[in-house]
């Protein structure tokens, strides 16, 4: 059950011991569900006492903010970094839909609490994170509407277009497993190529 | 919260208390998540005893395989009747794209736990919707198998397109809200038109 701890999954939270109680936290809402899931059982999951979990979280759901926090701003980082990257519209899609896809297969577990777990945030936890989602969504518009404009794609309607290129991503997270075909990085690369079709980008 | 309960919801279940109850589980699901979710939460919220409840099911997961045998169901149901409809394989995957969207859009609570509480239901109930979801995809996957073979369609691997298809209607459920813009009827005919992009088909 237990997904490792790979570096770079939060490479901003510190000490060890807040990381090793999100990646509890994560096991215990995958198998309990986040509702039915205590303090206790995070604590315990990550092999410490409920007293020392309140040394890093002030609650269950401050636990829950910081995972959602930390995927929801890795996403935004990668979506801008993509777009910085390069001026052509078609390289920016496939080559964002690729990172976006393969994450939420790679890590499909933490993506999970990432993406449905949105309602059980504290208010204002969930209005700073609706709006990263806003920004990440208004990038990927962006980009659309200058291929259209540029002629490179040929789209209807660029926020609904801009959903489905998310969409498809985000819920790769709810089929994807443990070793599952095609691996991540293959499963980007041709939902990339999908991507691309279904914007109307004239395919080499 | 409570959504109305249309007549075309279930209308193989019987008698209409067995109906409510299934509607306050889908209110109380929302609410609390599955698993916090007891079965006098159900009760009450349909406005019955939990004597009552057990009259017609015998326990909460009971309640969600009903909830999710129904929903796989109607959805196998709808796609196979698309399939017989017509031997076009263009017309066929834009006609069952849009219904298949429209249904998360329009039911997209009852949709979240029909496709998110799956590793909740019992084993034998998980084996028969296991083999619900194998059916629908491959339906989709022989669709999309004929379109390549007639050249309607360009596609490099039938499976991740028939997954991508189904994929994107499944997470309309996630992301749409009550009084959603677009309406659902709308969002079906936008993503039947970039689902068809999608596999390659020449747009009119």
């Amino acid at each position: 059950m237990s997904e490792p701890l790979p570096d770079d999954l939060w490479p901003d939270v510190k000490p060890d011991a807040a990381r090793r109680l999100m990646a509890a936290a994560i096991d215990s809402f995958a198998t309990r569900g986040y509702h039915a899931t205590t303090t206790r059982d995070i604590a315990n999951a990550a092999g410490m006492s409920p007293a020392a979990l309140y040394v890093h979280f002030p609650s269950k759901a401050a636990v829950l903010s910081a995972i959602s926090r930390s995927g929801h701003e890795q996403a935004l980082a990668m979506i801008h970094g993509v777009v910085v990257s390069t001026k052509d519209p078609v390289e920016a899609i496939g080559l964002l839909t690729q990172k976006f896809v393969a994450w939420h297969a790679k890590r499909h577990r933490v993506a999970r609490v990432v993406q449905y777990e949105l309602n059980a945030l504290p208010e204002e936890d969930y209005r700073a994170i609706a709006d990263l989602r806003r920004r990440t969504e208004q990038l990927v518009r962006d980009v659309i509407g200058d291929g259209v404009r540029s002629g490179a794609f040929e789209v209807t309607d660029a926020r609904t277009a801009a959903r489905a290129v998310l969409s498809l991503g985000v819920d790769v997270a709810r089929w994807y497993t443990d070793g599952g075909k095609p691996s991540p990085g293959m499963l980007g690369r041709q939902y990339a190529d999908l991507v691309l079709r279904m914007l109307g980008a004239k395919m080499p």
